[in-house]
């Protein structure tokens, strides 16, 4: 059986710069939630991007370079978010009628993951820096202050190809296997299954992002 | 709360040929388990398949007309499984080093969904046959049996671009609205969201596919 439970929304949220961990911690305290071994806890990345202070002002991005305003008038893009993904990006894929497609965190994500929705006026949401450290300090917290080993994945959103609408995506793991690798195990008629490998970190992000609502 | 509860595996598995909905009621009936409105049923693609007698020997394919042929020497594929190929897809997207990629169902996959894992010896297992039509029967039957109006999602497993490892995603829908379209509400900040339309049926499908194991 996988259950999913939400804990929030939490009120307020997170602000910029507040340790999201101290905050986790008061609101599963108030909430009388009580962790086990093995259980896996997920947190929108955008609330480590808050916590990390990746919320930044559109101004930033006021002075752009050569490079950038050529990509910029290649795509069709804003100069200063060309100049913004330029800067984020892991690697810039190409672009599209004013869209720039980039690799970021290990995801295929549009400019660089840089997002105005759930920002201040006038700002943009960084993605947060190391998502896998992050959930590397989930874990740790909870096994000093809680004394469980508890899994964690940091979540955020992402398109697939050919298919309408985003699902959840494991930004970040720790203290859980990522993959099952099913290869070489037998099928049901004894053959051994020669590609299955599951992406459970994606899995359970799929879920957990269904469960979180719009402030992923 | 999301819940996903597996109720098999079912033993002996899905004849080829056996209705799987009679069967299922059976198991369910066997579990003692009560459906609720508003409960989503995932059934794995492969049921379906089974249930629809697509299971076919590889010899099915043993004359290879002059397009398969041509097409399986420029992508270097095998030609019983590129006239395969080209019979069961909706589109023929390209190949790479004996890999053809197709789309079908909804889905990029490959090969058109024609599988070799949990098949009988020298066959494989076809992509189902219309599988809304098949999520639809499910709800059908389970609002004439049990008096619940339940949805119905048709579980297969997909690989995602840049990322290792297979998640669940639906091949089928009913009686559940697939995506939640979030655009116009508020987010945090009070502004309207501009993009976000959350694929419910996939991440419902993921969810389902890692409690199921490896039989999808």
């Amino acid at each position: 059986m996988l259950r999913v439970r939400p804990i929030g929304p939490i009120d307020p949220p997170i602000g910029i710069g507040e340790d999201y961990l101290t905050r986790l911690d008061r609101e599963l305290d108030s909430r009388g939630v009580r962790l086990s071994d093995g259980e896996v806890i997920a947190v929108a990345s955008k609330v480590v991007s808050y916590s990390q202070g990746r919320v930044v002002p559109i101004s930033w991005w006021s002075k752009v370079g050569d490079l950038a305003r050529r990509i910029a008038e290649h795509y069709g893009a804003e100069p200063w978010k060309t100049a913004a993904v330029l800067e984020e990006a892991d690697l810039l894929l190409g672009g599209y009628r004013g869209y720039l497609f980039t690799y970021k965190n290990g995801i295929p994500v549009g400019s660089a993951g840089i997002d105005r929705s759930n920002s201040p006026p006038g700002h943009v949401v960084l993605h947060p820096v190391d998502p896998d450290g992050e959930a590397r300090r989930i874990v740790e917290w909870f096994l000093e202050r809680w004394g469980v080993a508890v899994g964690a994945i940091i979540v955020d959103s992402r398109l697939t190809l050919f298919r309408r609408g985003v699902l959840g995506v494991a930004l970040g793991v720790w203290g859980l296997r990522p993959l099952r690798d099913l290869r070489g195990k037998p099928d049901i008629y004894g053959k051994p299954l020669r590609f299955t490998v599951v992406n459970v970190a994606d899995s359970l992000a799929a879920a957990a992002a269904l469960v979180m609502g719009e402030s992923a």
